[in-house]
């Protein structure tokens, strides 16, 4: 068995989906944590220089939240079984991944991190968050449909298993929801899966144990 | 063996890559094309409002450029075997989305397209352009390095095969270095790997006889 650290902020942002999935499977790993103000140290040894990044056995650092998502759910059994629902599960996930992207984008610029300053970007975060909300317009209708397509909605994505694609619903969903838990109501089924996921036994003990932080 | 249908414009895009494995492989796909101002016509037929989409066997419609691509190295043998091959192709391919996924907004919003007209975005483009820049900044240094790993960069990716990350190099930056060639000077193992695609025989071939369009 390898050992794996993940490095990522002091936030569940996009590295929350990868701690869940270690969690909801049991598996052991380091969640190496740091704070805003270390990343310009820390920000040369990331491939990439983004994170999350994914270190195994001590060596090997592989960068881009989804393709290590998408390895631990199939070494943990959480994706599709044969190639046309490992496509299912990848595009549910792709389409989770739009609306998180463009939320991510918002949320630190917003916050005025990470900015490179060469220009008046006073109207950008307004911008970024009109393109976030255009997305989930765009997305969730179709995820709404896909999910009640299998058992009229009422289980998971895939049916009666709680897959990737599941687990990414409710980490990706959960800053939007916060900030604005109206914007979701014209969901009620994918509502209902967020709500099936956070109450699955074992993501309900991820969740009372975890860190507790603001984003 | 299901029938495939690809939705998307009459451009390389998002969708060569697809069209390229596909062509690759051997294999038969309808290429159904349109142009800019039928979009409104097509979009709401279309899941999640957004192309390219795989339609399979007349009627499943499946969104998600990556999901696809993934799909179709699968089923055609341009992924990895085991999961840490799959995890290594994923992450670059990943990586090159991120470029290609810039570089498209940007793209769209210098020509105007697709704007809702919200905001004053006079400087729009500007900033997509140094957004997608540093994204090229930031990544291609890391699969530079990437593919040295393996023979020295001297084959592909992976080594001695052509996988869908080498092609997925070649479709991504094929606009980008139509746009400002020198960009990419500093990175002279992946220029050789984009020449060595080009002229990998069975991408040569389709080269010649594909679409011609301008972008």
């Amino acid at each position: 068995m390898p050992s794996y650290t993940l490095y990522y902020f002091n936030g569940r942002g996009r590295a929350e989906i990868l701690r869940m999935i270690f969690n909801v499977a049991g598996a052991q790993f380091t969640d190496k944590r740091f704070e805003f103000n270390e990343w310009d140290k820390i920000r040369n040894d990331m491939p990439s220089s983004s994170v999350p990044v994914l270190e195994i056995d001590g060596k090997d650092k592989m960068p881009e939240t989804m393709a290590i998502a998408r390895y631990l759910a199939r070494e943990y059994g959480f994706h599709g079984k044969n190639n046309m629902d490992m496509f299912r599960v990848d595009y549910i996930c792709d389409c989770l991944y739009e609306i998180m992207h463009d939320y991510m984008r918002y949320f630190h610029e917003k916050s005025g991190r990470f900015r490179s300053g060469s220009s008046d970007k006073s109207d950008m975060a307004g911008e970024m968050q009109r393109s976030f909300m255009e997305t989930c317009r765009r997305v969730l209708p179709f995820l709404e449909k896909t999910l009640e397509m299998r058992n009229g909605g009422s289980q998971f994505f895939m049916g009666d298993q709680m897959m990737v694609c599941d687990m990414m619903l409710y980490c990706f969903l959960e800053n939007p929801m916060m900030e604005n838990q109206t914007m979701f109501n014209s969901y009620p089924k994918l509502m209902a899966l967020w709500k099936r996921v956070a109450g699955h036994p074992k993501v309900s003990g991820y969740l009372k144990k975890r860190s507790n932080t603001n984003w």
